[in-house]
């Protein structure tokens, strides 16, 4: 059993030894004599759980940048969806080791994916050593002659996933409530809740989302899915931004867990008045997320926190919302919660999922509030060393493979131009 | 005469060579010939102006993560002004060096300050080798008892001025509106006219002020300083945050130039619906600049150009909005023609400040578009190496004196506690 040691860290404002063998933390004191395999030197240094990314789409790495300051409309007809048709399954592994290494580099160690190739994107995050919940996409805009051969490749990508290393596992995705056809929706969660998957879900994204919604079924995109049976405690709802009191009632009744998505959010102009004291005020788990690259740009779940809450400050007018222990939560054990994932929390029994920031910059001078300086003043640079289910996968910022994997995007980005 | 010559570095998407001599770019071409008494190998980088941060209170970096979450009454009263009470001018000096030290390590080459102890800001800043305007700052809280010593003071400092290093230029603050009695506003006015300085004011950052302003003046701030003579091309007006189309003509019609600061904005919940395109077709100079670290936390100007962009995008509705080009133009060049700084662009005549970014890295992979990697992927550890006035500040993120700055702040900071 592999073991690591690592010692004089600060852990909330105390110095302490960390101990873990395999991929779980064994011990937490104030000092452990262990012949562990590995020693690391903490002192100076402060240890968070790592971050989870609860909604991504990862290979879109690929894109980033390819669509920059144009509206919605054109953004998906004459860029997204033009350059998605191009996408092989060595883009979507190369695409998806690009964007682990970026949520290594930045913190990350489990991320909720939702993207295309998956047996490619699985093997990236395994070579890479990150944890993931990999869904398998459910998404025939609403033409109902594609159900048979989505059924088909789902059964058959659930079977596969058997052999899938213990950091990932197999979920469902619908797309959305108005992208795949009722029918559709209903088999795949019905599939799901027979298999105890979790299902990924896009929701009340947009403004005209809700409206077509209500024109279409009469009621909100949540209210429709509460309807049809969908909602329940495994459920992973991103976006929820336009979302109304009764949408919030339904969601608590059915224990479903939300994903705010604030950099996309914005930076398509979805909106930003995310409900999170009335979600949070209802019981529900709230988790961050970044969306992915085509959208927002990078995958880093600092600067996902510092926005979210500059962003519920301002438009609440209120200083005090969002509060820096609520949203450390937030990126971090409420992630964990949604997945059913016991990780999140430097606590004995949790996995070893866990980021060392280095502390000796100008970001934490003075070092009087950590968090503060974590959120507000530093960025993810300051990340040094991240252990991901007990295994180091970066030391002092270096992560095996980086260059090729630059080498490899730089190349085959081109031929989706 | 002192040179050095940038190689083949990236410069809007061509490979050029820069001759700097003295403090200016003398030359731009595809290839120079020069012997130069430095050689910067740019091969791989790119280069950029370097920014202009408009709003700054350098030394409150002794304040960062003082007073978290608080609301603004608390943080005002508990916290900030108990704190600033305690401070002397040895803080002043190791807090602004350790200002000096994270703008440059974030790619800020000028700032436009506003503090107290102004010698000891200003050895500083010319230790550290930046560009700066320092203001003397009229501060009565509506006392005219006070009149005669800060007149006197003013003076004093401008005849010191005159000793000050070619970087550094000396300015009149007037702190705000509604801290300032009326007779003092009109008499520092009038000084800086006579000078031909410029004036930092803090002008409609809150509702409230504005809803005191028409309580007590019958007019908005704007109105306010307009009738009393006070607003002209050298007025820096900070934040402008709470303004109607009249505010925006008056502003327009007297060439004042106006920075937003988003972060601060959002922090303390001051607002955050800046009506950038209103001013911009105005026709107004538009800056941006990151506030004091006490409620902004860092002087990260890319990250402040991202939440400018993102958030106009988001409270408009518009994903158009902010575009790129103009975002750079807000964070550097803008900023010179503010200060009557003949920075912010990389041109031959033109001030050597500029900022090398390293583009190896997953940040900017695949590179498609080098600006929109730099604002929204990226984080300012992207910038490598910087020149202030035709000398390196900082090579390969190496500045001068780094570990004394951190130790002299971290000691100094437990005072104010």
């Amino acid at each position: 059993m592999s073991s690591i040691l690592i010692k004089n860290i600060n852990l909330n404002n105390t110095e302490s030894d960390i101990l873990i063998e395999s991929n779980k933390i064994t011990k937490i004191s104030d000092s452990i004599d262990f012949q562990a395999d590995r020693i690391v030197n903490g002192a100076g240094k402060s240890v968070i759980p790592g971050f989870v990314n609860m909604h991504t789409h990862a290979a879109m790495t690929l894109m980033r940048g390819i669509g920059e300051d144009l509206s919605l409309m054109d953004w998906l007809h004459k860029t997204i969806w033009p350059t998605e048709s191009k996408l092989t399954d060595e883009m979507v592994y190369w695409g998806t080791k690009l964007a682990c290494l970026e949520m290594i580099k930045s913190g990350t160690t489990c991320f909720n994916d939702q993207y295309w190739s998956l047996p490619f994107a699985v093997k990236a995050t395994e070579e890479m050593g990150l944890r993931s919940v990999q869904p398998f996409v459910i998404l025939d805009l609403m033409d109902e002659s594609k159900s048979g051969k989505l059924k088909d490749e789902c059964e058959k990508m659930y079977e596969l996933s058997k052999n899938w290393c213990n950091r990932n596992s197999f979920a469902i995705g619908i797309h959305s409530p108005y992208s795949v056809s009722e029918k559709m929706i209903v088999w795949a969660s019905e599939f799901a809740q027979k298999r105890d998957l979790l299902v990924h879900i896009h929701v009340s994204e947009t403004k005209g989302e809700n409206e077509d919604s209500i024109a279409l079924h009469g009621v909100s995109p949540i209210s429709y899915l509460n309807k049809l049976g969908v909602l329940n405690s495994k459920v992973i709802a991103a976006h929820c931004l336009w979302i109304d009191n009764e949408d919030i009632a339904l969601l608590a009744q059915n224990d479903v867990k939300v994903v705010h998505n604030i950099n996309s959010n914005l930076k398509i102009a979805s909106g930003f008045k995310f409900r999170y004291n009335e979600l949070k005020e209802a019981g529900l788990t709230v988790t961050l997320g970044t969306d992915g690259c085509a959208s927002s740009n990078n995958l880093d779940m600092i600067e996902t926190m510092k926005i979210a809450a500059l962003i519920q400050k301002g438009w609440r007018g209120d200083p005090t919302a969002m509060p820096l222990d609520e949203l450390i939560s937030l990126a971090t054990v409420n992630g964990g919660r949604a997945l059913g994932i016991k990780c999140g929390v430097i606590k004995e029994g949790y996995l070893a999922d866990l980021a060392i920031i280095d502390t000796n910059s100008f970001a934490f001078t003075p070092n009087i509030n950590f968090l503060a300086n974590l959120v507000y003043s530093a960025n993810s640079s300051c990340v040094d060393t991240v252990i991901c289910d007990g295994k180091i996968v970066m030391e002092k910022r270096v992560v095996d493979g980086e260059e090729e994997i630059l080498m490899m995007v730089n190349k085959l980005y081109k031929k989706l131009l």
